[in-house]
């Protein structure tokens, strides 16, 4: 299913090289001021055609709200919004079509759907359909005007210095991968639960719906395995729950603890590469050099960020709606 | 909620030193042979006491099938299993009920709750919990039995060689961490989908809810960050999808490609150390040094692989379940 | 929440007079033939226009698909559906604003968003929202093609001979209600389960979902309390599980036994009569005599058929793709 | 699934004849005093014995109350209770096994799990497990101090005095149905959404959990469809939402309207009746007299009202905790 979330649900649909992509947002509380400009900023960040290292294929992705917001306001009723597909160059795919893409779904959504997957620019596994996502984690901002959010790039192809990560990149004609950090801070003591509504549990579900990523690590993560628990044990300091140190990265017992919440995520090298390639023909039967065509980004970690902030505002609005303490109703 | 799973469904209950702890496992098929002795193993490895570095507290734990099994096999309907606490000492964490251990959930719990939870042992915190997981872990391998799923510590206090890892903390008596990875074989291509309902979304989603777990990585993982896009992507070799190399880790596009599954992940260093501690005190208001009494394990990351394996299969049965393609009925 | 379904997922949006009104259709299985002209014969059914007692509105329900199909058939991703809102004159409702209609939601939605919602032709609560559904309804029915399911008006304001029924309502210048029964033939046996998902629980849910309906019953429904238990249990006769009788309505323990399935909805008169009434003026906090402008149907009953047929389509879907036997995997 | 609610959602198991039946109550907020003293008042009137048309099976419901309550309150974590089967006389079961009753649910349980499923006393079928259902009825309803639920038998075999009706059952040696209606007051203004969420919606979902509902009907209910608009519009009188007349029962558009909730439910006839019948023997293959063996109720609708009250509490609570207004958050 293409939903997710409790009581602050988004649904994606679409195809990238469909008529469109779009999402629809339900359980936004009625009442907040909403337009499409308020998107845009968000929007243009994860646009590719920047800098160097993304695409520059000019999607226009301008948000058209189709329904939940009247008189510039939530409704309170799902919002429906799309983002129509243009300046599409299917045949750049058609083209490689006897060849699954290694590192992409081809091979796989072809064994699942039978054939019938809309194959072209991947599809609905395209990156494009975080378009929506991106809308939806402005209106997850919005309802927490007190939480900030920020997620950087802080590594790309093993260099802390992304800079220099990128020139590698541009330099050997192939894609790279990054790290994404994301910060939060300002949520109030009380998200999540133990087990499977942990803040962990829940957060990184919907990371890991992020296409390309392969890891996500909470605080010091796998670096922690090499500390004693005597260093990793972050100490509170006082009656608010400071603590000394952040090795938790602000989640104890899967629930929030009033310290930063800090997360990273490992972004795998664009599958998508300049470089020739080696792999199955379906055709043949048997595995021929090929290279992939059409506009791809050298380095997908860089359009990451906003992405990361957008998924972790719709996890946290979510976990904000259900109430971050359990208390005596009436 | 302390529920996981769409059509293999577990829910969690108890407390470490209440009267017992359980799981309810609804939507497992009928007609499967099933009794206690089944689960027996399995609940051996999760059980401390037998090795270094693990607790002595011997926990019994049988368990008891209270409902779902009839004439020896399960019956379509919930299967209720209670694991009774005995050898409870709670006076040994009564004492420090005016510290809240840090690393533990005592302070956010306390907020959380308003101290109404039972903070004996850590309560519905505790990995005591994990008791009823192994044994719906065990209902899962069984409905699966062409699946094989092996999980193995491969790393104590930043050691490959774990024997050497645990001696570290045995030496500095302090607890420590470790990295457990999990490989399954024999999966069909087909399972997931992308975004929400992908491989690494649900699964992680559990695994982040075994207490302790900071990290997890599929296939190269965080590594992949350093690698060019021409090295990580997977050649397909042949027509049944077999590629060259693995570094997905058997998942791309969010959906299972026929290869291995592989993943690992991040035990912190358990937060109950023999080490003497600098914290806050409740009634004081001030921090104070103290140590942590009771039974506790130094590195819980070698009680794990048992319960990731559970965790594992109680996921791919749900998939399993939801069926790996999405065809037309009737 | 506005979505419906486990394995076979609706979820509508949009407003009476917004842009648009839609659906996103999650869980179709790929492969599926599908075109807006499968759809137009049971949108025109569910449209006003055609005869005594429906409104004249002409809205032009043309289905717009915009995700989810690909080259003439489903690719297994969701299918997304709009209508746009033609022909719509909102100044006849903003007349009535001070006045909220008795009958209609205007009250209770003012005081549950605070104002915020849509209240042009009932917003988000307007019977045209069934649209969509009925275009889900479609889709669902193309899905299980040896199963057909016929709904029909059998009382029009208490008169079995509905066209005298409906003549009262002319006669009168007001509104009447309906009964509509639903049977449906050529189901599995096996669907269904004891409790919560009950055939009969999950059906009722998405019947009441249907504006205007004020009672459900299955067989012989309320008539069965002046039975004894000897005359409305259905003797089996053969070992097909063919039933004497059908005072079940083929459901038992929530399960389908292979007979017919018979149900019955009961649908109000109309809220929106011509009649003058009595109301509270928000403006004036008294109440006085008015009359609703607009055009409405005299009789919401006639345009339920289509309605209750695409609902228990979507419903039987759900249950066939979950599967009717609960079995073993692998 | 044997689960019910979003945010106080109960999971039911066991069987009739089994170790026990049970509940799980996940949800509920911490801090609420709970003892099994509470519950014993509803219990008891679950249970039968006591009066003209109940069995005299004496169960001895008493709750064992598993996990979730420490120092005699809630503790926010999951509530699991059980209830020891005792007084058990399978063998009066077992001789029927050749000859699915019919009414009940033994031939199509028998086609569904194959053969797998407990058929002593009617298993997980049975009307046993609404004594869980009721326990979970008792905390929603102590988690709303200010709503009142009454339900009552307002009609036996057709007469409307039923004592009347259940002498008609007595003489004539037969089961007999009846109606019970339930009022709620004190609700708050908003809670129910249109639709999927309405409160009509969710309530029948869970009414028809009860074994032996065949109808539901909110308000006038099928009585509605006799009347006009002008006469079943309920004026507003006052600006609390008051209204003249409460032919809406409460509901309007799916949302409370501040007015009394009125529901009425039919309860077919005892399928277990004394009378002798005529169905299939599975081992001839031919249909022959028999007559049920073994305790049985002459008319169940006697024992429903405490469990059509403890199913309305448990959704209310559900819907409270979900709060009636789609605010602002933070």
């Amino acid at each position: 299913m293409n939903t997710f979330g409790r009581l602050f649900r988004i649904s994606i649909f679409g195809e990238s090289h469909g008529e469109c992509v779009g999402i629809t947002i339900d359980g936004c509380p009625a009442g907040l001021a909403l337009s499409p400009d308020d998107m845009l900023p968000d929007l243009e960040r994860r646009k590719g055609g920047q800098g160097k290292g993304t695409t520059p294929r000019k999607e226009d992705d301008y948000p058209l709200i189709k329904s939940g917001v009247f008189n510039g306001k939530t409704t309170g009723f799902p919002i429906t919004i799309l983002f129509e597909n243009k300046n599409i160059r299917s045949e750049d795919y058609e083209k490689q079509r006897s060849i699954p893409r290694p590192g992409h779904a081809d091979w796989v959504a072809h064994q699942k759907f039978g054939g019938n997957e809309d194959y072209r620019g991947g599809g609905h596994f395209s990156a494009r359909l975080t378009t929506g996502i991106v809308a939806a984690g402005v209106i997850a901002k919005k309802l927490m005007p007190g939480i900030t959010i920020h997620a950087t790039v802080t590594e790309i192809a093993g260099e802390k210095n992304t800079e220099l990560g990128l020139q590698k990149a541009i330099d050997a004609k192939d894609s790279v991968g990054g790290i994404v950090e994301c910060r939060v801070a300002g949520l109030p003591v009380g998200l999540g639960e133990p087990y499977f509504d942990s803040i962990e549990s829940v957060l990184s579900h919907a990371l890991f719906a992020i296409p390309a990523v392969r890891g996500v690590e909470f605080g010091t993560g796998f670096a922690a395995v090499t500390m004693f628990g005597s260093e990793h044990n972050d100490a509170i300091e006082n009656m608010d729950g400071t603590t000394r140190t952040n090795h938790a990265g602000g989640v104890v017992g899967g629930i929030t603890n009033g310290n930063e919440l800090v997360f990273r995520i490992a972004i795998k090298p664009t599958s998508s590469t300049p470089k020739e390639q080696n792999s199955l023909n379906w055709d043949t039967g048997k595995t021929e050099d090929f290279s992939v065509k059409g506009r791809h980004d050298l380095c997908v970690a860089l359009r990451a960020p906003v992405i990361v902030e957008a998924v972790t505002a719709i996890v946290l609005a979510d976990f904000l709606l259900l109430g971050q303490k359990i208390k005596r109703v009436l």
